[in-house]
Formats: structure tokens, C-alpha cells, sequence
């Protein structure tokens, strides 16, 4: 009976700590919303990097910019530890602008807007002007073979499937042409290729990326461009009229030695457990064609946004929380394997470690790269964030750059903003400041600190977690 | 034991059903994602009515030009009936763009971007000048009271909160200072208004919207503008430096007498409940200054696309199934209260109302003005949206238009788009076209179509349905 008495007392003890836990959790959540949402410092802060800075390409002068512009912001916010990670990055620059045209008659030209993809060698000083050929993919390059390929410009003309909801699997299912269109094309003899940029809208902005030339010699490498939608579907139609029609493209494009950069990094040392590490963060770096506000300003800046809204709340983090810059993301991804290669070297502990880099639209939940339990975990604080109406909770990739830290019981978790109008923007001259609604940054950055804040208080072991509620 | 085996059998083909009946509804749902996304309609009705036609106040000859167009387009989709069901509205006019400025010194002035209140009357023909009190609303003007007031602008400058999560409770918790600011002020002697523009987002536009001054007779009113927010916050920072400060504002609007105008009505009627109606339906009015493109353009073409969408889809509905194009919400509700007078003389049994009027942005869910078990017939389809994101389904209201149908079994609803930067351009000159996103346009009409299938297949009362799984 004494025993049956004490398991009830218990159980109601638990019961009521669970809720007055729950009670408190709410509280602190809306106070971080709230404190996002009256008096951020994420807009603020993006305003300078896209505005005051700009494209922030790896082994630029403006990259550089936003390492020292970010490094002094973190030491304005007070953090334990502020430093720079040094990493050798590649420099790649675009030159003059790009320049097309398709021949359409004798002395009849327009003008087609394209732009050099990341990597791509320049064309010929005089320019490169051969017959096109256009192709839905890889697939139809190889059935062409050599023989209908040979000396032309290849036009990868497979666009993005609007039916898919998430439209990051719509980029996953043509990107390969961008990555890998150039080195499979030379490999027939083509002399160029021209890629129909990654847009789900029709519009006449090139939108440039990372590409490949995998093992080709220097020899063997040929000159690689995107070219707008409207642009892309205009040659389409051309060509079912015309079918040995010539395009010529000039591109000034250029790849130098590496040169020495920084991933930025600023920490809250843990009060009670500072060798657990948790780590949020974003790319500095980003494409040169418009500000990178969405791709990555706006990830950089919710990062720091994470530990400055921790901070004015008052909660102070049991586990050592690090927010790093990563730099060269788009074109290498040198800063995320440098941060998780010193990471090893040193054997810290990283329990968690969240990304942002799809947006700074409307949050809608986070993916995770985690086991069924710690998974489950998550999912029991999904009602936490009903009220701010983030409900999209699933397993998945974290982010390019907190990749390498994959393994062990470290979760890996992705902010996922709304995708719908991602691509509009992504790697485009219109990615800039002005596309960026303050509010749906803010609750980003809110939605971030939150789950940050739910990590570090219950962690993501179940068992350790049961321990802990029975002290 | 024969009683068991046939409760068993009727156990399992009872699962059965309902698991071919899932797996139906999921194909044919996404069939009209499909249709939408790969194939839609909206974004190009949407155009027409935004860039052809433009903004489209009850009243005017844009709002006539709305009406024939998309009654033209109705017809052409092959309905069973279209018509035009007459209403007489309000015609108020702007007449010559506002003008204002705060007189800063001898000399000195900065000009003001004002915009007249829907309704408002004119100023005085060579304008208003007079000193300026600010108010945080209506509450502070009762406590100023006339001694303060008399003669005087009131200047209205309560913000929207910006930690509401859902925008629409920041705009209703502001609102009253727009619409019955003139009216309050005018019993304390004022000479204007001024209100601050319901919009979130600092900038330079200001936001029209509707106005009522009660009871006041004729010689009892006073001008009412809204100031855009940027201007709002520069008038009270000046305010606190120099507290006597004078504003000037010129309006030339004006009412006129009522004018006929029309709802345009399409109908597919139901195979086999044709008596019981379902309605589809957004506005066609709206504000002057930009194109009324998210309000309620989107609304518009998202609902006439319900019924394309079934339709091409080889949906057949069982109910009824009308789409009607409100005229007059802006300022007088007056086609959806017509509509509902006629639904009543003709004694029409609406089951169901669905309306579209808070943007063009992505879908979250709905709102439903519906009893519990109505409620909770409509979460046992929630698993069907998750596919597409669509999560939030709440209780609340349905719409203005669809309001007047209250009563009875009928159930009101309303589509939920992402709210975060609707009033970035609600009744403002930058609501144009190209502020509507075509992915996020075509996922709402989508989402619509959905539930008015599900709606018409299931119904929404449990115990027929019941009955109709008997059979």
C-alpha cells in the first residue's frame, strides 16, 4: 500500500513537473518570438551584409568584408569566444560580363541573357559560336553520342517539374545538368554547353551555380553557361524551326590559385556541460550575381540572431552553443569539412548542429538527420511550436555544411523555410536585400533559437533525458 | 455465429472501402495539384485582371470591365449556367492624387504621402490646415476631449503589433483607429484625421481601406487620410521636438449617388443533390491604387478555378457547385449581402461556403464557422493535405462575402495563405501583379478544389454521411 501510495505521489509529482516544464518552455519560446520580432537585430545585420557589402564570392575582397564585418558584430554581442578559422579556399572571378547572341538570319542576331556557371573556364578570346544542339539531360547527350555532338554548343533544356510541393526536390531532379553538363558534354567534343537555369518561374535572369569538369584535362574542359527561362524556352522554339542554328557566348571567367579565408566562429560556453557543443550557422560566402541575401545573408545573420536571442532572454545554455560562418559553401565547401575536420582532430563532442540555408522565407518546420529516438525526441516538442505555426517536422538532411560532422550521435538538423519562390532568387542578380520580408527572417531566427533552446535544456538522448527527470 | 462472421465481413469490407476510398481521394487530390501546378489558369486570368483591367473600386468602369471579363471567361469553361446577379453599390471617387505636407518651420515644409480613406469627403476646396495632436487611438482621443481636440488634426498612430504571429489579429487589434476614427474625432471638434497605414513594414506607401462616419450629418464630417508609415514615424518624432506642429492636406474624392452593378455566378449543378449548393468565391472589387491583384484578385481567379480544376480533372459534383465573384466588399458588402437575400427568398439549402480573400501567398489550411461534429468531420481529411503542406485548420470565420450565408447547417470557410506579408500590400499601390508568385497562386486554388471535393464527396454532416456508407 506504502509502495502503491509512493508510485501515485510520484506519478503525480511527474505529472505536475512535466507541466509546469511545459508551462515554462511556452513562456520562454514566445519571449524568444517576441524579442525576435520587436527588437531583432537579423534585418539590421543583413541590411549591412547585402547592402554595405554585397555578393560575397569565396576570395573576394567583399568575402573578406563579411568576415571581418561579422567577426566584430559577434564581439559586439558579448559571446565567450570569438575567433576566426583559417581554410584555403579556391578564387574564382567573372570578369567582364557575359555576352550571346543566336544568329537568326544573315546579320540577324538577339541577344540571349546567360551567365558563366561557378568554375567555368573563359570561352576563346573571340568568343565561342557553334550550332546548338538541345538535349533534355545527360541521358539524351549520351544517345546523341559523338557523332551528333561533336564541335556543337550542347543546350540542356530539361526544366524544373512544377508539380513537385517541395521545390527543392525540383532542383535535385536538373541540377545534374549544371553540375556535370560540361564534363559529360566534352567528353563527345562539344565546345561549349548552355544550361537552362535552375528557375521554377519563367523570367530573363540567368542563375548561375557550382559545376564540375570532374577529371578533364585543361584541355579537355570547355566554357559552361546558364541562360534565363524565357530565354531557354526562346531558343527552344527557335530551334524547332531552325534546327542548325548557331549561338555565340563570350565569358571572361578566370580560376586562380587558392587563397586564405575564414570560417567565423562565436561561442556561449556551456554552464554545465561546455564539452557538449551544439553549433548553428549558415554560409558566409555566396554567389556574386546579386547580395546573397536569401543565399546565405539571411542564414548567417539568424544564426547570430540564435545566440543574441538566448542571450537578451536570459537563458543561459548547459552545453557550449557556437555559431559558425562557414565560408565557401557554393564553391567548395572548404569551411564546412575544414570546421568538422578540426572538430575531429581536437575530439569534441558535437551533440547538435543546425543549418540554415534555404531562405529567409516563412519558417516551416526543420528536417533531421537523426535515429528514430532521437527523432522521437523532436517530435514530443512539436506542440511547442504550434502557436507560431511551424509544423513540419521530418527526417532529412541537415545542410551542405554542417555535413561533415555527420556520425556518431551527432543530429544534424535544417532549418526548412516556405520553398515556393527559392528559386526565383537563388543564385540570380535578384537575390538581394529588398526580397527579403523582415518578419518571415525574424520568426526564422525565432523558430531556430527555439529549437536550439529545446536541445540544450532536455537534450537529444532519451535515456540521459529520463535520468536527468528523475534527479 | 453466423451474426459474428457477417459482422466480421462486414468489418473487413467496411476497412476495405475505406482504404480504396483513402487511396482515391489521394490520387484524384493529386491529380488537381497536378492540374493546377502543370496546368493552370489562375496566374493567366490573374494577369488579364491585373494588367489589362487594374483596380477596380465598386462602381467605376473597371469594376463593369471585371464583371464582363470574367463572366466571358466563366462561360467559357463550360459551365451549366452563368449569370449576373444584380446589386446596386456605392461609387466613390479620389478624383486628383492627395497631397499634404507638415509645415517644419517659416518656409519650410516636407511633403507627407497621404492617401484618402474610402468614403472620405474632400477637404476644403483650397485644402485643410491646422495644428496636429497624436493619438495612440480611440481611447486617448476620448481622453483629450474636446479642449484638446477642437480644430485640430488628429493623427492616429497606434501601430500594428508585430508579435502577433497571424498579421490579421495585429490589423483587427488597429483597425478601428481607420475606420471609425473620423467619426470619433468629428464629435470633438476635430478638423481631419490622420491614420497611420495598417502595414506592418516601414515604408512609403499608404494604405486606403474602408471609413464610416455613423451617424454624422453632412456639415458634421471631416476629411480622413492614412499616412504611410515611414511618415507616420517622421510626423512623431517631429511632434516631440515641436508639438504645434501644422499639417496641410488637400483631397478632391467624392461620393455619388448608388450605381447598378453585378456578382457574377457560374454553376455546376449537382448530379445528384443539385439543391444542395456549395460556393466557391472571392471578390471583384477592389481598392483604386494598385490592382487589386491579392485583394481580392487572387481570391477571384482562384475560385473560378475551382470549378476548372474539377472539371478537367472529370470530377462530376454530386452537389451543386457555384462560383460567385462578389462585388462590393471594399466598401459596403453589398453583393455578398445580396447574395445571401436571394439564396434566402429562393429558400436555396447552402451546405457549404468557401471564400478566398487574404491574399495570393502560399496555402497553411483554413478556417471553418462550423459546428463540432462538423468540425471534426473536416480534421478526419487533414492526413489528405499533408502532402501539401496544408496543416492549419482551425475554427474562426470564413469570410466577409460568404458572412451574410451564416445560419442554419451551412458551413463557412475560409483559405489560410501564409499572412506574414499580406499587409506589405493590402489596399496599397504596390498591390500589383507581380507581387503574386504563380506557385503560391495555383497551391491555394488547389488546396480550394480539394476540400470542395472532399466536401462534396463526403458531405459534411457525419450522420448522412454514415448513412451513405450503408448503402
Amino acid at each position: 500500500m506504502k509502495k502503491i501510495l509512493c508510485t501515485l505521489a510520484l506519478s503525480f509529482f511527474g505529472i505536475h513537473s512535466a507541466m509546469i516544464a511545459q508551462s515554462s518552455d511556452s513562456l520562454n519560446i514566445r519571449k524568444i518570438y517576441d524579442m525576435s520580432l520587436l527588437n531583432g537585430k537579423s534585418y539590421e545585420w543583413l541590411d549591412h551584409l547585402s547592402n554595405q557589402i554585397g555578393g560575397r564570392l569565396s576570395g573576394s575582397f567583399n568575402a573578406e568584408q563579411a568576415v571581418d564585418y561579422t567577426k566584430k558584430e559577434l564581439e559586439n554581442l558579448g559571446l565567450d569566444k570569438v575567433w576566426l578559422q583559417p581554410v584555403m579556399v579556391p578564387k574564382w572571378t567573372r570578369g567582364e560580363r557575359e555576352f550571346a547572341y543566336v544568329q537568326t538570319g544573315p546579320g540577324d542576331t538577339r541577344n540571349l541573357n546567360i551567365t558563366a556557371l561557378g568554375g567555368s573556364i573563359a570561352t576563346a578570346e573571340g568568343g565561342t559560336k557553334a550550332q546548338v544542339i538541345e538535349v533534355q539531360g545527360l541521358e539524351q547527350l549520351r544517345e546523341y553520342g559523338e557523332e551528333q555532338i561533336k564541335g556543337k554548343i550542347v543546350f540542356y533544356n530539361r526544366p524544373m517539374r512544377a508539380d513537385h510541393i517541395l521545390t527543392f526536390e525540383a532542383y535535385g531532379g536538373c541540377v545534374d545538368q549544371r553540375y556535370s553538363g560540361a564534363e559529360e558534354a566534352a567528353k563527345y567534343g562539344a565546345v561549349g554547353v548552355i544550361v537552362r537555369s535552375m528557375n521554377l518561374r519563367m523570367d530573363d535572369l540567368p542563375h548561375t551555380g557550382s559545376m564540375s569538369y570532374g577529371d578533364l584535362t585543361e584541355d579537355q574542359k570547355i566554357p559552361a553557361a546558364a541562360i534565363s527561362t524565357n530565354d531557354a524556352a526562346y531558343l527552344s522554339s527557335m530551334l524547332k524551326i531552325q534546327n542548325d542554328l548557331q549561338v555565340y557566348f563570350k565569358m571572361n571567367c578566370k580560376n586562380f590559385p587558392d587563397v586564405q579565408s575564414y570560417n567565423v566562429i562565436g561561442e556561449i560556453t556551456g554552464s554545465e556541460s561546455p564539452n557538449e557543443i551544439m553549433v548553428v550557422g549558415g554560409h558566409l560566402d555566396s554567389w556574386d550575381l546579386g547580395d546573397g541575401a536569401h543565399d546565405d545573408g539571411a542564414g548567417v545573420v539568424q544564426s547570430m540572431e540564435v545566440l543574441r536571442l538566448l542571450k537578451e532572454t536570459g537563458y543561459q545554455p548547459k552545453k557550449t552553443l557556437r555559431v559558425v560562418l562557414f565560408m565557401n559553401e557554393e564553391n567548395g565547401l572548404r569551411g564546412g569539412n575544414k570546421y568538422a575536420e578540426v572538430a575531429k582532430e581536437k575530439n569534441e563532442d558535437h551533440v547538435f548542429a543546425l543549418e540554415s540555408d534555404s531562405g529567409g522565407f516563412t519558417p516551416r518546420g526543420f528536417t533531421f538527420n537523426a535515429t528514430d529516438s532521437q527523432f522521437n525526441k523532436v517530435l514530443s516538442w512539436k506542440p511547442l511550436f504550434e502557436p507560431y505555426l511551424i509544423h513540419y517536422f521530418e527526417k532529412g538532411s541537415g545542410g551542405a555544411d554542417i555535413g561533415p560532422l555527420e556520425g556518431g550521435d551527432t543530429v544534424l538538423a535544417g532549418l526548412r523555410p516556405d520553398s515556393q519562390r527559392y528559386f526565383d532568387y537563388h543564385h540570380a542578380a535578384n537575390d538581394t536585400f529588398d526580397a527579403v520580408n523582415k518578419r518571415e527572417l525574424e520568426l526564422g531566427a525565432a523558430t531556430m533559437a527555439s529549437l536550439v533552446y529545446l536541445v540544450d535544456k532536455y537534450g537529444l538522448d532519451s535515456i540521459s533525458n529520463t535520468a536527468q527527470l528523475k534527479k
